[in-house]
């Protein structure tokens, strides 16, 4: 990814990216390129759950408003960014939850996917793999209406199925998973 | 609930309520009710990852065709359901992880939660909590396309809040979690 | 507990005990218990992070402002309420893990302790035990202020103390632990 | 293990040795190496349950008709392969859970041994070991209708008793577990 | 299943089914009934790995030369049986985790699947489920040698896949998972 | 048990056996039943790590001198006994991990078996089958020096393996685990 | 921090910083920069609950005497001293889970925050992110009777949300969690 | 250590020291030299449950004939080799769990602790802790009827108590836990 992958484009965002810390963004940074890739605009931004709440609740309330239509949020360990964002929005947030030291991110999916009945917030595999798929699944709700994001989608997904090789090789330095 | 919730009504389901067996129905009832609460049109079926596959794969390759918006899918322990499901169609899939006997859905949570990048799976709460928000967050995807959902979605939410009382009360009878 | 302990005295209250929903109160009556027998004078409110979250920033940021000197805050599941309300308020805030349905309150735990640095949750113990905890770490903390309280939390110990009896009895009933 | 394990022999398969990508195969290989050293013939496929699942489908119908006699899948995360394979086919199926990074397999191992009542997967530990026990769970399977093979596993076994030193020595160097 | 399940048929037993102790046999009898149900011959004894040590020596050293093709061995908490077995015939040992008191099982199937290199358990579900799928395991690869066998397998999951309903119902007492 | 096995007899105790609380007597009266089955005088104490500190110093300083030779420790939750107490003597100790009421005994485990290099805590099973294991492993260490003692040991390990049936019945109730 | 973190100040100390062992310092050197940071007067101080079992007391039992207001305890594996501390002293007891080399701090979280009722041990984060917390905690509870540290506290609070950029950046190395 | 560690001396061993396989040594060197300090004589042998099941027999029930006092045996994954000692001897079984590669031992701390009622294995903790404290508490046991033992251990436990420092120091390199 180019460095400018940070700063996004001129398009009106569809999807607000937000992240705990900087330090997420290591792990965030993943659904940022996929939701480039599927040509979804976004907007990245860092809030904080716990060190700028008053920042989350102005965000989550003009979420709406401001046009967005999904909300990615990831944070870990006591990770109550996505659950806080979701009481004061009715848009569709995705949580990703980033693997903490200690706990490998057990800590982070359990505060992320044990919200009580009333407040839903979808919520992706620890890590890497949920940043990924959490920009795949914002796309696929953005794309319901919009049709040249559904076929972006389709397209990628094709090209996913096509690029798994028919036999495992020796030859190939093994990708991290 | 009246004995009418399993079987649905004549507008065309916006939303695939899906689960592995009869028996998760206790549980994704949930989900049924709170789509009815909200007027999103839905079905019920049950669909066995394991023991009826090619149902299944008919049922994910349609559903798009069919004009399903949203897929919830519910199943307990090696829960396969929600994660092939959703790697047969574009649609949002949710999954909700059904209690199981012995590891009461930490199995279940996993199985769904932990997909690899490529196909993501919206994952929820396990058992009536993941149930009902499944149904909220599936409102609020098919929302952005359609005002009237949206707008009773966000009064549901309001009468709950609403319906906080200020203060513990000894008298009143404690309501299961 | 007579039932009058959910409506509390004419003293100011020095703690704030809080707690997500009505349910919680089974749990957290054990903290109302343990500060009223210490005589410290406490206010009991429900406040859910995620379905009243405007209720919960008022508390939080007016909880100074209004005499208290402890927050103690009760929750289940993906528990938010300890961790939001200690951002926002430099108050000691204790946190109490409200056993959860299925998980039993390992994810209520990891919640509420998991914190990040920079905002800290002294968390006690899951369910009835962390509840009677946290009302006497609490008369505690009041009581480096306060020698009366500090002398009751001392008799209460000593009596406590006392009440080990010197071997196992058959004939005594086994009281839940 | 020479670069030409992942291409297989002439000698018609008598088990299907797969797995959902080509990051799998550092651990599958254990499997692949040890059929070799017993004489079993096989073959490698890399089939994603979710990036491929026609492949999957095509493949595990047509198992059994292909002569193979037992397959070993391999898969991390949200692993479903092994029990969608199982779905497919009478054939007896072996899972092996890979190591994931986040959870060090827990996931992989819940999602493939935890399969409800109807179609079994029989499961081998995470990892290395796993496959390498696959590898002659499938021998002994094999080996239950072709002498020569269970007589190659029975020498396999007494060299591996033999191999056994009598004391520890400070001078070996510790072998991986 | 009627009285007599425990005491098996004249016909020469393929599978030898063992377990820990008398108490485990209300999990195991699930095995037991599947095997019957798809007419696999099988022996059921009770053969403690800790209490009973040179029966199992014994059992497991002569099972091959008996004429048994698979053994099936159930047992819970530092569950030793299953593998200990397989240590000591080159039979296919399947294992089934029995669910303990304290920890449900997980340490029952820690002690079982996680063998190491050189010595390998197909290890199912924990309780009944995994009961169940021995027997299907078994059977597959019983019937490998044993067209009827194999035939009874396929018909009994033609069935089983006939048996799953199009949409929950609401009148249906729920069946435990 | 008679009512009188919380009240022992004349002969000097050669065990200690303490517990946190009257709570735990319901787990720890079978470790009793067993050194009585044997022959191995002992005494029982309730002795509370928390509630009765100096309790436990004297108990343990004084342990050696009065001639116990091993100590056997109960406790639930954040479980010191059995630790501190070995701090204070070079006896022998042995810790039963009480079963709590949310964790299942899970937290009990870990702080007693997690001790640190220097100070030892031989610890057996969470709940009743600890309890009984901890009078079986000191009437072992016990009977090094007392043949009368080790005989008794072996006579009932005898009985034990006799008791083993040969096959399950369905006659038989289903003690439990 | 400086080398001389460890040497404290001529101030008559407020907080009692203690741990198990030297190596406990790295985390726990966090906790005692924070209190530098916000004037908080504190003594380090090196005590093993099993090592040195009478050194604990004694500072247990003088802690309060000597105008200490707040301990902070930080141990790790089966973690007793903020328990054992706690059970001494009517002082408030901060416990730090130090994270423990093959269960990553989960036994010394649970030996600490699962006190029984009676004795409580305001539990804070595993590693480096609990004993910052702990530092300000500490303070926060010391400010509630020294205006000037509270002060510093909000001041230390307000920089650090002030500190959160708007964005995430390509070019900022990842501080670690 | 010296390289003669593996190598035992001339007098008759009161302790038999047993482990899985070579890789094990690593970590049950640390209970060979904390035998060897206190002066307690052992032999050292490699011995695994599932490749030398004979072997492992032939020594468990020789032991006690031999003049062994104590048996201390080390595996990992599911480790078997204490649980079967134990039940093949009545002498006191001492069980070390070593880590493992995915679960970090939490599989081989289940399989030895979990023990059912009837065959008892003292467990100590996952890794070099442990082994060092299966070798202080075979010296306790030894001790019990060797004076001489006993002083060693007292005094081996007074020099650990005065080598804990009174303040940590920046200085001193962090030791391993």
């Amino acid at each position: 990814m180019a460095k400018s992958t940070a700063k996004r484009t001129a398009r009106k965002p569809a999807v607000g990216l937000i992240m705990g810390s900087q330090s997420d963004w290591a792990t965030m940074r993943h659904a940022a390129e996929t939701l480039e890739a599927l040509g979804v605009p976004f907007e990245a931004r860092i809030i904080s759950a716990h060190r700028t709440p008053k920042r989350m609740m102005s965000y989550a309330a003009a979420a709406r408003g401001r046009g967005l239509k999904v909300i990615i949020a990831g944070a870990g360990g006591a990770a109550h960014l996505p659950g806080m964002t979701a009481s004061m929005t009715p848009l569709p947030v995705l949580g990703v939850p980033v693997e903490s030291a200690a706990l490998k991110g057990q800590d982070s999916l359990l505060s992320i996917v044990q919200m009580p009945a009333g407040i839903p917030v979808g919520t992706l595999a620890i890590g890497r793999a949920g940043a990924v798929n959490a920009g795949l699944l914002a796309a696929s709700i953005v794309g319901l209406g919009d049709v040249k994001i559904m076929a972006a989608l389709e397209r990628w997904r094709a090209r996913q199925t096509d690029a798994v090789a028919k036999a495992p090789s020796d030859e190939v330095a093994t990708p991290h998973r």
